[in-house]
């Protein structure tokens, strides 16, 4: 049976013209960028052409782009490295209740060492107001961290006028972009902010590789510490390979994104449409507009998520209950706590993503198998589950 | 020109038969192994067999098996994580002064954080002595961190006697052995050591992959926060095909160990033999015994490593001046100098490292081109270089 994967906001696949590109860096020019040789010198230089491929593709120079192991990484070098650089007197950090775990994560564990963190109310779809920023913006605020779009909602979030504030009020702006890479046009300035994260695997390009942008001039203390690599950055030996992968995957990503987004868009429309006039009681979770194209987080009340996806699972249809991050896990979404649902209605909900590869047929075949899975877990539920 | 490729301490080569291995999982099964569904599930089951090639080819448990990104990583996590572990009153570091520059920046950036650190005297090899780490262990020490295999060098430090005190003394040790795998048998029940370091591109796998071995009840503090892969010890979407390739890689390297170890030897002792009989003055930094066997490095009083390099690359023949993480820095070998030796000699080394597929035909081509080389840069440092 054909899977029809669903879930491009976990992982997508390697496209096979990234894996054709990545090649020759896995076989012949296998250096270490740092060695000094011609064999060092080749792999530098693929190395480089990536950095300047993802620069050119969110309008930043190759100076600023930094190349890290994927967006985890990212986040914890932008969270902990920006708000240490910014000295002793600043420790507040204002951020939202919606944000990845690893960012969430990362305050956590920046509380522990003193900090402080102040997280922005969001409305019914998770997004916050530029004003409540600005009221939660304090003398010691060392940083502020947004995600651009949020990974389980698809909801995007006011970048532009968050950047318009902390740069008036000269603080530093990490925007987590990891789940916006490829999805929408990044340009850095535009968007405003100092430091932002990516990732190569949500976009067809490997995993093992991200990319954290920062604005020249914006303090940066490393979290891997050795050689000096990337800027003194990010120690260790740079992963040539899947960072010429990255550099492909965006630039492809960039050149077909209108194309594939006005795509993404009708068919996510079509695939809310037939599961809204087959299933009783739908509720919507991701917004209607201001959000990703290619998005869906529907509640299904009286059904388990995760039984939803078991039984979507067994049709040969992958999608998820919530973050990957936090898949297997007991506790409800905290992002969909966060949008004031209860537990039990968190527990409800599955996450379509849908990719450059997802056909019509594929949206036809969920809206025709869904009804059925919905009403067998429901039932499932009323004689076992409520207890 | 065909290229001899004498840097192996730097990186090698992807073997043929491990990028076999990781085309499945760059291709096929690229699912999020976090992710619940089939997809995920399968590349779960990659990174699972992945992890358990790598436990036996060590001995020790899956579960004591942590993927990162890499060696660096690695050491930055058994560092800082498990000095930070022990608690507010254990706040003292024992390493050596020989280490790769991955473990002695995290010791400084623990410095900063208010940890002190003793490092352990070397001899004219970069050989510590037990009963110097007996006399350096103090009340408060929390960590004490020694590489196995030095990569400038090839020097093996004598970790089981160093392990027999730390665990007579309850004090947690961690081993840098990148440069040890696949070199060495490793076995953790015999090395005795609680957090160890690994990494795959320096045998034959691919970059962007390390792991940590942790011993099972050894605390570790996270370095990069978020989802909870890895036991909660490395947040991050795992890179599934390149722990697949490590798995492999170390399979392989296990397999044909005595045999690779056993030409590597013998190469190694003909290039110097073959060096030692044209070339006047030349100084032997490696040790005779006690050392990796692929690893020699020299020195040649009057010329400049860096002249010496740039020469061999010309003639096609890589090597480098030290650590690759270091190549490029105008710094003399912080491994060199703290053998006693001044800059201007640290200077004139260069570090031949062999591999597997190393001929007997590439060391007779090094040592027939070598004496040249090494008079044309004497003469051009008597002429410029010395003011």
């Amino acid at each position: 049976m054909q899977q029809i994967y669903l879930d491009h906001n976990a992982t997508t696949p390697l496209r096979p013209d990234v894996l054709e590109a990545m090649l020759p860096y896995l076989h012949t020019h296998f250096g270490n960028p740092s060695s000094v040789h011609r064999t060092g010198r080749r792999a530098k230089q693929g190395l480089e052409e990536a950095r300047e491929q993802i620069a050119a593709c969110i309008r930043a120079k190759p100076a600023e782009v930094l190349f890290t192991s994927g967006g985890t990484e990212s986040n914890s070098l932008a969270l902990v490295g920006a708000a240490r650089a910014q000295g002793p007197a600043k420790t507040h950090i204002i951020t939202t209740p919606v944000e990845h775990s690893s960012v969430l994560a990362c305050v956590q564990a920046l509380s522990r060492e003193g900090f402080s963190h102040t997280l922005l109310p969001v409305d019914a779809e998770g997004r916050i107001r530029a004003d409540d920023l600005a009221a939660a913006v304090r003398d010691d605020t060392a940083l502020v961290s947004i995600g651009l779009a949020n990974p389980e909602l698809g909801t995007l979030q006011p970048i532009a006028a968050c950047s318009r504030l902390t740069r008036q009020r000269g603080l530093v702006l990490h925007v987590d972009a990891v789940q916006a890479t490829g999805k929408l046009a990044l340009d850095m300035e535009e968007l405003g902010a100092d430091v932002v994260s990516l990732s190569a695997h949500k976009i067809y390009g490997p995993k093992g590789i991200g990319a954290l942008y920062v604005r020249h001039g914006t303090g940066l203390v490393p979290v891997l510490r050795g050689g000096p690599q990337e800027r003194e950055k990010r120690a260790g030996t740079e992963n040539v390979a899947a960072a010429v992968g990255f550099g492909i995957a965006a630039v492809l990503a960039r050149d077909e994104l209108a194309a594939v987004s006005a795509r993404l868009t009708e068919l996510t429309a079509r695939l809310w449409t037939g599961i809204q006039a087959s299933v009783p009681d739908v509720v919507r979770n991701t917004p209607r507009r201001q959000c990703l194209p290619n998005t869906l987080n529907l509640g299904f009340p009286g059904a388990s998520g995760e039984g939803l996806m078991m039984g979507l699972d067994l049709a040969g249809i992958a999608v998820s209950t919530g973050s990957a991050c936090a898949a297997g896990s007991v506790e409800p979404s905290h992002v969909l706590l966060a949008l004031g649902h209860d537990a039990q209605t968190a527990k409800s909900a599955i996450r379509f993503s849908l990719g450059r590869d997802t056909t019509r047929q594929d949206i036809d075949r969920v809206v025709a198998v869904l009804p059925g899975i919905v009403e067998r877990v429901r039932a499932a539920g009323q004689t076992s589950g409520r207890e």
